[in-house]
């Protein structure tokens, strides 16, 4: 297969017509314009093979993903995408593997909205880091540290899918192949809550995207917030699948504790409870009460899962840690 | 050696205060302001262990470099780069390496006044990943593709230093220590020319940073702008190590075509000329007029280069291309 040199394959890969962008790819930098009255929230994830995907991963499926965690801070913040860079290490510059990937990304940025403006692009074992630049109204960003004791706590969609999909392909857990094809998509081709994220504004005290885990990234939360938790367990939103292997602990851990699910985790005051299901209705996403937020106690754990029988869990499950 | 958690080493090296930030470090995305009547220039560049550095560079210096490149390429647009975004991935997770590496990248974001707002660590093969923004006044940005014919072409500073000292780390030439030791400074201390950017807006028709090599980005200007150049060798600004070697062909390709030096190169109205010398005066940094800008002629080379009796010389050095 013959190889692409650097220019050409950005050229034929990665220079797509923007939308809003003053200055797009083929300068030193791009150049953009945030609209008056509007802060600009900024993120960046790094994906690696054989870390958080597997090496023979679907590049389809990889540009998608890179760009969808992305989108999924933005979400978290209430912020609208509108620019991205996409810097990329390749172990070879093969153009069947870069039109998949650069489709894959592409494809989700167009449905976004999002303008693909600059990146970089360089031989070496696969990583892709991507960077996304969303605006905001000054001051309506959704933070970590806006909880506040009396909060309800909701999540969006369905946990642990993901990794419950993760489980079954490293033999932890077996699920039939048509549950395995359920999972599998939740693990491969998120859907970032964008329009869940913007509904929120104004609407939630506080917001995370669950990426680490349930536990790990409503703890993030309570710390940030000086606040604790109490989930119900029986209130967590399971899909079809999880509820049949519910009774498995591989699948509680899923439920409470993986990540890869990209819903969003939020707080909002109780008064807010029929706007926030009025918004479930018009976006047409499962919106679910899974908790309080109450005082933090020395020494008690941030967050606390209860049984159906009022009592606390055991629950250690910690949250997806990249140097652990 | 004890590892730290992801957590920890993002709490200890890279959360440091902020400037001008509305939300730094530690939520799902940073938050920023543009000020009124600015626009944003956006740049990325990936650096990747044993393709942009050797495998055992000081961490301190990879620090700093890592973002020095990021920083001339704000230079190169005229803006005043404000903040920046790392990611990182590690084979480990170790302090001494990590505090090296930190205060290197801290240190010249302090000089230029850039909050590190955010970023992403994980394991895997060492590789860097740097976004930078930048403000510049709406319409200011100095462009590729600005260059006029009958344009004076400048360069900044001294060329080729950094790829003489490459060639003699890898026994291309041989020099004398205190000469390596010159050398090898440009090579691993880049300085980003961010004031002669910011002072060349207004002023420059067209500019970029030579990263790859003077004839390869110049190249890239006369390629956007639709023109040819021509070069006097002869007035290309050598130091003094290079002026002792130019007899050796890998000396004057290090001159013509050797990346690494970040120095700006840029094209400007002969009305300018003493308006530049005094830019030259003010920021203490030798700018010296190479060339023409020529009108672009059907099958002739973009970039011609003219001995000193006049004659064109036979250059066939292409830039670094990273898929070459």
């Amino acid at each position: 297969m013959a190889e692409l040199s650097e220019f050409e394959l950005i050229r034929r890969f990665f220079t797509h017509p923007t939308r809003h962008t003053q200055l797009g790819v083929g300068d030193d930098a791009a150049v953009v314009r945030v609209r008056r009255g509007m802060e600009l929230a900024v993120s960046t994830d790094m994906l690696l093979s054989g870390r958080h995907f597997f090496r023979d991963a679907d590049p389809r499926g990889l540009g998608h993903k890179a760009l969808a965690v992305n989108l999924s801070d933005m979400a978290a913040m209430g912020a609208t995408p509108r620019w991205a860079t996409l810097s990329l290490a390749l172990p070879k510059a093969e153009a069947p593997w870069l039109r998949a990937f650069a489709d894959g990304f592409m494809q989700l940025a167009r449905k976004h909205g999002v303008d693909l403006i600059g990146g970089d692009t360089t031989r070496g074992p696969l990583a892709i880091c991507v960077q996304i630049m969303g605006e905001i109204s000054v001051g309506q960003a959704l933070r970590r540290a806006g909880a506040r004791v009396g909060d309800d706590i909701w999540v969006s969609g369905h946990l642990g899918d993901a990794a419950l999909a993760l489980a079954a392909l490293t033999k932890r857990i077996m699920l039939k192949p048509p549950e395995l094809e359920t999972a599998m998509r939740r693990l491969h081709a998120p859907a970032p809550r964008v329009a869940l994220g913007e509904a929120l504004r104004k609407i939630a005290n506080s917001a995370i995207d669950v990426s680490d885990g349930l536990l790990a990234d409503l703890g993030h939360i309570c710390e940030r917030s000086r606040v604790a938790a109490v989930l119900e367990f029986e209130r967590l939103p399971a899909s079809a699948v999880m509820r049949r292997y519910l009774e498995r602990r591989v699948a509680r851990a899923a439920l409470l504790a993986g990540g890869d699910d990209y819903e969003l985790c939020f707080s909002a005051s109780p008064a807010r409870h029929r706007a926030i299901l009025a918004i479930a209705r018009r976006i047409g996403l499962t919106l679910t009460r899974i908790g309080t937020v109450r005082r933090a106690v020395r020494g008690a754990p941030l967050v606390t899962v209860l049984a159906l029988d009022g009592t606390p869990m055991n629950v250690k499950y910690g949250g997806f840690e990249h140097f652990r």
